[in-house]
């Protein structure tokens, strides 16, 4: 990351370039919520791709998952969400302000006195985060009906964990992997996407024997700091944060954060939780089934498992690669704005268009060659073509988004059926044979090392 | 399709093999919501992709966003959705039953007697399909903070047509493609997946001059057609249904639906419309933002651009492969159960797991062996790994979950480094060196013919 890279500069790239935009914006913009426009959608897929291959598919003992949001309210009552997912709220009698009482002095608190105005402050009460609907023709008093938009994915796998056991002849330990949407009605929204009352969560849920959980929480631990490794990041920027006491959930045994030095500070972009046995031992008491996982291999022993959770945000995780991958990079000399560029230093696997296929001018035919190149190469790589205005400025726009590999079809193409493949990162250009060409850039991708 | 497939035997396989669980089973279940389990996931997520890949990276004027499902309201009201996105619904003062009014026989709603117990009907009353909820911390009558969940994913796409404009200089024609969730709350759901309260759209709308809408119309039309062509699927059960004046919605010019044949009969799948410039004015009327595209080619010809949707449910299309794929095969004829399999004849490019790896026995190194083959294939396929029960029982299991190609390995692998390749469809086997593994099954799958 450029030492200079800011989020001002982060939020005005990821407008200006169909990274994020505010969500219904003509509108005046809903507040808690974002849209990821065509970059932001591609590197926001290829992030979930990327954890959900190296989850799944590079994991032999994990399976997918896709719960529905919509759950039994149920669910929320085993899960103490209905209880105890709150933020404690007062509000001021005079100003008519709401603060959230744990974000305020507490000498303002204890003097129940208004920190804007000095007006008297209402008890704390509490305010409960999870967004509530309605399902069916009748609303009524009843609460019949009364349904809730999920404010995790984590438990979505945990109802499920039977039903996957029998389907798919899951043996203890395994795991189960989610990626979906989850809703907070955050009172303050901020950082930009960093947090969100809509967000996506990349969850992985790995059930163990009860005695096993230590060694697994360190396995996971080495796991998912190695995922961030493999993504290119660079990792003096990731420290390990470690729940204390005051932090830690009640049930948890033990709990690490890995958080991302952002623009604003270190914060959290993952958490490794030993959640123990505790949620499935509610939804046993709640929805009397028994939970309990049969090891046949083992005298038929029986026991709820104890859970590792490794629990990601995908919107966070866009966010830090943005932020890790932006620079600011003086590359002349001559006065002028030239001298400057701004590039995203995306892994290849991640960058949104991995390919743009550029005429070094519109006419005599050198259009038409880089169509059909471009042509060519779709079926494999996801392509750009641009021909308006100068090359270097064509260059540039690459940069800002993060291509990884422009290719010129100058004059020289139309008499040696050769290109020029320009390298982001370095701004080397060498010269490939069109039929090389797919080749050449798969072997890039392959041997890409981060700057 | 097998002629015999019948919804019964699609929703236990579902379930026994972990494509499609009921929401929140544990708790007895939530009505108009389903999970999707393992096996549901990756045929979700393949489909998905493909018809992502389909549309925005093999079509050059097509981009992606990823909308929130929180819009700001006025959204809907723009779109119509608040005044009429309904259901027209009626109680029995009696019975206190409540029914779709356009679903029970006219002559009971005229006499307003009730088909159930002759008790007298109320008024016809709308009931609007939305769900509503609520941000921020207070709830209260006036409706401040009242939000809904996205009931289709377009307006998203007609909110930021313009950034989009902007951010990727986009010029007309020109497409942008969503995939997302949408919510409705549904009297009747039915059918399995087929109808549910939460489920998947995949969604392009493509801009164009308002002269030349019938053409893209037909353009359109064609390219959604070819596309289940390449999905291989059997076009002898897809039809077009044209929509006739009574079911043209007001604003759109003309319409046909894509029906597939479910064993239900023939049902909706996608709809190719042509919606006119209806969305963009509306929007242009509620926001006071100027909506109209500015053609800089063409003397800056100022316009409200004509909107061809193609509009298509991903559930319904999983719904349709494992339909379209199922097949109880007799493929011996000694008079017991084993005369006989169930095979899902899913294209390769879609199929749950690619390959899997099976030992014939697990002793004398051939597990080891088998293991070692497929951690050289996970980093290019999905792979499973089985070694339990006889080897027949365990080509029966991929050819449920539709696995194309089952790698064996034998005695013989031990000593010549070979092993089998099982097809799935043709049950045919070939023997083939440990080294040219990989690039038969590439090879297999681009020549791969649907039976």
């Amino acid at each position: 990351m450029d030492s200079n890279v800011t989020m001002e500069k982060i939020v005005s790239l990821a407008k200006r370039r169909g990274f994020v935009f505010q969500s219904s914006e003509i509108y005046g913009g809903q507040a808690g919520a974002w849209d990821y426009g065509p970059m932001g959608v591609e590197l926001k897929n290829r992030i979930a791709r990327f954890w959900w291959k190296e989850m799944t598919q590079l994991h032999d003992d994990i399976v997918g998952l896709d719960a529905a949001i919509l759950m039994h309210p149920r669910t929320w009552e085993a899960s103490g969400h209905v209880e105890n997912f709150t933020d404690p709220l007062v509000d001021c009698k005079k100003c008519k302000q709401r603060f959230r009482a744990d974000m305020i002095p507490e000498e303002n608190l204890k003097a129940k006195k208004c920190p804007e105005c000095g007006g008297e402050l209402t008890d704390t009460r509490k305010f409960n985060l999870m967004f509530k609907t309605h399902i069916g023709p009748v609303e009524d008093d009843s609460g019949a009906g009364t349904l809730y938009l999920r404010p995790e994915t984590a438990q979505g796998i945990y109802v499920n964990y039977k039903n996957i056991i029998q389907s798919n002849r899951m043996k203890i330990p395994f795991g189960i992997a989610q990626i979906g949407k989850a809703f907070r009605n955050e009172i303050v929204t901020k950082n930009f996407i960093f947090r969100s009352c809509e967000f996506e969560q990349m969850e992985m849920q790995f059930f163990v024997h009860p005695g096993e959980d230590d060694k697994w929480f360190e396995y996971w631990r080495e796991q998912r700091w190695h995922y961030f490794e493999k993504m290119g990041i660079h990792m003096d920027k990731l420290r390990w944060h470690r729940h204390g006491p005051e932090e830690l959930a009640f049930y948890a045994k033990d709990a690490y954060d890995i958080e991302y030095e952002f623009p604003m500070g270190f914060k959290e972009l993952e958490g490794v939780h030993n959640r123990t046995n505790y949620d499935l031992t509610r939804h046993q008491q709640f929805s009397g089934k028994d939970l309990q996982y049969i090891d046949q291999e083992n005298g038929n022993e029986r026991y709820i498992p104890y859970i590792i959770e490794t629990s990601a945000g995908l919107t966070r995780e866009l966010l830090m690669v943005l932020c890790d991958s932006y620079e600011d990079q003086k590359v002349a000399d001559k006065g002028n704005d030239d001298d400057w560029r701004t590039v995203l230093h995306i892994h290849p696997n991640l960058a949104p268009v991995t390919v743009a296929v550029l005429p070094l001018m519109k006419k005599d035919g050198l259009a038409e060659l880089a169509k059909d190149i471009r042509q060519e190469l779709k079926e494999e790589f996801a392509t750009d073509y641009d021909q308006s205005g100068a090359i270097g400025r064509r260059y540039r726009r690459q940069d800002e988004v993060g291509t990884p590999f422009c290719v010129t079809v100058d004059y020289q193409s139309k008499e040696d059926n050769t290109v020029t493949v320009r390298f982001r990162d370095s701004m080397e250009q060498i010269r490939v044979p069109r039929a090389e060409l797919e080749a050449k850039i798969k072997e890039a991708i392959k041997n890409y090392k981060r700057v």
